[in-house]
This record gives C-alpha cells, sequence and structure tokens, in this order.
C-alpha cells in the first residue's frame, strides 16, 4: 500500500517528520508531493525544490519505508490539481493530508483521505522555523537531525 | 560526488540503464532528471511522470548507488534551463549527456559535462521501444528487468 | 441526459451537424466544447472562439435540443484534461467522440464515452472547408445553412 | 444589437439578474462572460465556470432576450483584455460594467460602456452571498429562483 | 512619426539593414520590435534577445534615425498580439511588415501597414546565414558591418 | 563597462535618475531593466513597458551615457531570475540595485552587485508620485524634465 502526502516542507521540520513517522504504521510505501516546487528566495518559500528534496532525504534515511520526494509544480487550477499531482506521483492507495481544501479536492474525485490532529503543528511549526533561521534564532531543534548513514553533503 | 543524467525516458529502456550503470563508476549518487515532466499519452511520450519514477526506481532498486528521480517540467526557454534543473535538483557536481544541446548550455554555464559513446543507441532504442509497445511487438527484452527486491505494484 | 462533444469546429461544418443531430436522438441537452479556444487567425485554425460560437448558435437554433457552446482553451497537459473539460463545462452524462486520445482520456478517467463512424468525414471535411475558403473555392454547400429564425449578424 | 456583460458570477445573484434586466430594454442579444474561468474551490470564486454556466442558463430560461453565457480565462495582462474577450465573445457593439478597470480598458480601445448605478450592489451582494453559503446561512433569496421551464438537474 | 518594424533578426542582416533604411526615409523615429525574444540556442533561434538588441544598435549606430530596439516576448495568442505589441512598444504611427499574418492583424487593428518588395530577401537571407554561421562559411557579407563609433564589445 | 539596473519605474523619477546619475561616473554604457514589462493599468503599475521606454529615453536624451531600455517579463520563478535577465538583456559587467532579493540572486550567480543608500528613496518616490498623479496632486517636480533635444510626442 502507497500513501501520498503533500505539502511545501519549507523547510521539512519535526512537524512533518512525525506524520511520516504516524503514516509509516500504515503504508508500505509514501510519496512525499513537494508542493509549489518552482518557489523558492521568499520568506514564505525561502528553498529550492532540490534542496527540499534533500532535506527529506537525509531526514528519512533511517526510516523504515520506501519513500519517493518528488517536486510537483502549480498550476494554480484547483480544478485540475488532483489529476496533476496523480500524473506526477507513482499510483497512491490513500492520501493525507490536513489541509481543507486538499482534503475537498481529493474527496470530489474519489480518493480516499486520512487526516491528523496534528494540522496546526504543520502549520506553526513551518512560519516558526522559518521565522527563526531569519532572525538568527535557534532553529535546529524543531527539525530533524540528518541520520549518520547520510551523506553529509 | 553526485552526477546528474536528464532524459525523458520514454520509457527508461536498456541504453539508459547501460548509462547509469557506467555513471555508477565515477560517482555515489546520482540524479536522473524525468525531463518534459508534464507529458503524457502521446506516442512520442506515453508515459506520466509518475509512471517513469516507478520504472527508474524498480529497474535502479538492485544498483549500487544512491539516486533520485526527479520530474522537470519544460519551460520552453533554453536560456534559463540549467538555472532550473539546477533548482529541482540537489546539487550535482558532474553532468552527463550525449545531447549537443544539453552539453552546449550546461558548457555556457560552466556546469563539466561528460559524454558517453552511446548516444544513438539511447535515441533509437527510445523509439524502437515505443513502437513495438504500440505495435504489439515484443518490447519486454529492451528494458531492465525489475529486481525480485523491488515492489511488484 | 446531457452530452458533451468537443471539437475545435474550425469551422462547424456538416459533419459536425450530423453528428450532433445523431446525438440529439440520446440526449435532451448538449454541450459543444469548442477547443484550441484561443487559436485564431491560421489556416489550420481560423476563426476565434466568438466566431465559433455564433457558427454554432446559428446552425443550431432550429435545433430540438438545448445547446450550450463552451469554449475551452488548451492547457497543454493531457493528463488534466478530463478535469479540464469537466470544469469548464456544465455536467454531462455522456461523451461523443472518434479521437482516439479523447476516447482514452474519458476512459481513463471512467467516463462513458460514444463513438460514431463519422470520424474521417469531421476531420475530411474540416481540412476541405477551410483549403476551399482559403483558394476562394465553394464551400457554403459544406456547412449548415444558418436558420431563418437565427438573427442574421 | 448584442451587448456584452462580464463578471465573475460567483453566484450569478440578484444584483447580476437585475443588471441583466436592465441591458434587456436596451439590447437584443447579450454575451455575459464569465471571467476567472479557471478559478474556483475557494472562498473568493468558489464555482468552476461549468457551475456559473448553469446558474445563468436558468436564471435566464424565461427571460425575453437571446443570451450567450461565455467563460473567459484570465490572461493577467491588462493590455491585451480587451482584444481577448473580444476573440472569445461574438461581436458585441455595446460593454456594460461598472468596474472602473473595465470601464478604462474599453474606453481605451474605443469600444462604447455603459454604466448602471447598481455598482455597489453587485459587489456586496457577492461576498454577502457567498459568506452566508459558507456560514450556513439563508442565501436563497439572494439569488433568482430557477425557472419552471428550465431543466431541475 | 513613428515607425514600427517587427523581425525575429536571427541574426540582424543586410536584408533587414535595408528595410530600415528605406523606412528611414519615412519617419523620424523607428521601433525594431524583436519578436520571439525568449527562444535562442536552437537553429532556427540562435541568438538571445541581449544579442540582438546589441546587433541592431552596432548597425544603426551611424544611421540618422532614432531607433529603440524592444524584445517583445511571444504570448502564442494572435487575437491580442496587436494589443502586446502597442503595449510593448512606444506609441507609432504606422507599420512596416511583409509577414502576411502581421499585416492581417494590424488592418484588424485599424493600424496602418506598409509593405516592400523585399519579403522574400528578409526570409531567405535570414535562413542563409544561419546554415552558413553553422557550416563555417562566409556569413559577415550578408550582415552590416558594425560602425567604428560603435564599441567592440 | 557596462552596467544594469533594474526597476519597475512606475515611472522613471528623480531617485531613479540620481541613481543613474551615479551609475554613469562607473560605466560607460547602461542597460535600463524595465522589470515587470507586462503589467500595467494599475495603482501599483500604471504605465506599459512602452510609456516607460518612452519616459526613460526623454529622460537620458542629455546624459553622457550610452543606455538601452528593455523590458523583461516577470517569469515569477526567482531561481531563474538571473538567466532570464541575463539573456534580455546586453551583455553587463556590474549590476546595480538595492533590493535585498535582487542582490541575493546576483550574488549567489557570481554577478558582482554594487547598492547605494537611495534605496528608500526609490521606494518612497515611487509610491509617492503614483499617488500624486491619482489624486491630482503635484507630480511634475519628482520626475525628470524631459531635454529640449528630445521629441515631444
Amino acid at each position: 500500500m502507497r500513501g501520498f502526502y503533500i505539502g511545501r516542507f519549507q523547510p521539512y521540520h519535526n512537524g512533518h517528520h512525525e506524520m511520516v513517522l504516524t503514516i509509516a504504521e500504515e503504508v508500505d510505501e509514501l510519496v512525499l508531493g513537494i508542493g509549489s516546487a518552482g518557489d523558492s528566495h521568499t520568506r514564505h518559500d525561502p528553498f529550492t525544490a532540490g534542496e527540499r528534496i534533500m532535506m527529506i532525504a537525509k531526514s528519512l534515511a533511517d526510516v523504515d519505508l520506501v519513500t519517493y520526494a518528488v517536486p510537483i509544480e502549480d498550476l494554480n487550477r484547483h480544478s485540475v490539481w488532483v489529476s496533476h499531482v496523480e500524473s506526477m506521483s507513482p499510483n497512491f492507495d490513500v492520501a493525507y493530508s490536513n489541509n481543507p481544501l486538499v482534503i475537498q479536492l481529493f474527496h470530489e474525485a474519489g480518493v480516499e483521505v486520512r487526516q491528523s490532529p496534528m494540522f496546526d503543528r504543520e502549520v506553526l511549526e513551518g512560519t516558526e522555523v522559518r521565522e527563526r533561521m531569519i532572525d538568527g534564532g535557534e532553529w535546529e531543534s524543531l527539525v530533524p537531525t540528518p541520520s549518520s548513514r547520510s551523506s553529509m553533503r
């Protein structure tokens, strides 16, 4: 069984990581769709898709789950969003999201969506870690520690 | 050291696979950029990006190389192509291509590019396997066999 | 029951008209999706969407069928095409097409598609009438006569 | 004489309907351009173009006016907006709008524009009916009653 | 009086130059619109917009005519093309072109267009000089000599 | 030596002009990149690219500096922005900007950027002159006087 979990991952942080660990109990494989893939260099979206792929790869190197980090560009057209992510991603059986729009779109398309009570955490931690990074504050504790196995480039 | 190898992979076939095995002797990690990611359902580009990710993942499951399969959308603007792939991909040290345009663009950007004598093979096999698939011919011998380790979805 | 029939209608000609009359036996309402809506002023696509809406409206004024002429822009992304037309069009129960790609896309989306043996006629008449228009030949017999009820603007 | 009236119609409500009835005294035919056709599923733009076509069609079934409901995509380029709507719409003789930007653009293009004192009503009712829909309030009185003649799909 | 002359200028060659010298007899100022500004690095469109600006600037440094070299991106939508170039360019009184589509579009927009008998020369020389450049042939005689006044960067 | 100075120039005002005069002490030629070239007709971006070209041309007619006014469309993709402006502009040796994002992007691309203490002035004057224009206030003193040499169209 393969799951699909979409986010901007700006950056990939502990809130996301715990969501992934929770999902890992239900699926064998997981696609992490990296949304707004073309956005970078702003306060709201600082990291390129390539940088976000690396964050995810390093964080998940020790997790017992087959994962795919897939950048997905914005088409700015909600009515075709589900078709678009289904085209960019390996087939999946269930989607995971706490975003009301995403849930609605998957529901309309007949795709099973599961939620978690961690929505606020995902949003708040993203903003928090970006602000700390900008202000020179301590942000390292908010993101997963790269495993020793992963390459340290 | 990380390499970058771009192609449409429509589909990923033996010509690509041998290129990857050759590259594997020179790098520790390899990014396979899946170009024209948004194209599908045509004779020239039959498979979605998601399908091509799976082809690559299954074919490389047993290869001793850390790989990243990254879909890259066409921007139809050659002058920004290198910046675009650098944004979508994890950092890489060297690019591999036999396509003259790709080689020229990387050269202008100051990125090291390595070639191989297999260019004709890559192009001809792609067209050949697509034609056999359409005509109901025998195409399986032109693509890598999925490893027994990879999931058989 | 509402049907959906898509074409470029460059111009709307007798081949299209007989397709519509055939469809009219099976549905109460019909949406005519005008594809490549943004294209005009070329040999292949001479008429604007607005001009094609008028052709269709005038030709169908006397036909006992509720119709909707809906321009649909190209997104150049087959994987989202069905979602796109479903968004632009009133809900429909069945699609009509002889185009293999359209049939395949609707099939993948689980939408019922009906064909007709008139495919060649639709394609050949379109090219024929455009060529006659360009060469100053007699083309009027290839298109429906505007009904007397319709405004003659 | 044919008029042109553009709006987002999210949804088509009584403010729009009275504007149409007023316009109907001056023209024989009216094109209702449905702007931001590609937008849907948001608070500001909840309905798809197809849904908005149906709202308009049902509301106008009993009105003695030949009408065309035409979805028009945003090009996000004001300098070409008039050319764009003229391409997507049947020819029109006069435009109706209370939006200052629309009026300015038509004026620059030499197209006659007529206004009405109902501007505030169009804007305020749109926001009001969307908010009531979202909050579960009573919104039905703000939109036209579908005529008994129109299909009740 | 200001004229407008559009071309791809891939590269700016003697055929274009003589057209400009001819136009210079009729206007005080001339805008050279550089079409397909975003295209580069192909056989058909080798030079970037920036390179083409320089070609034109150097060739016209000694010509007694106020000129503006303006890159214009393709919108791929003929119906808005005139509005688009009018937006990107300083106001002009008359356009110069031998291209039938351009002439038709300006005509529909009510813009005066003047032609010249040099159409074939413009097209044939463009293809000829590009082919010579690619094949290592002698192409310098087909393009204007940079004036001694212009900078030799 | 050629410099590159990018701004929206909505409109070109004294703050910009003094920046140019300062830059003129360091370079022989200057490219003025007109950003957001496709935007017009709004409070934030009132003037078309063509109008902005004229403002710049008239203001700089008497300045002893070879200049190029080049409209540059937004690609809305920061990661390719430097490649894009380098493609649209004649080659330049040094960029001038006070905008932190622009400085960062040029820095990452290895392009030399020089700043000036006039940043606040550029931003504040732009907003101020637009507001005065809209409110019918006195704005003429905030923009350069067209030289008597320049054409008064």
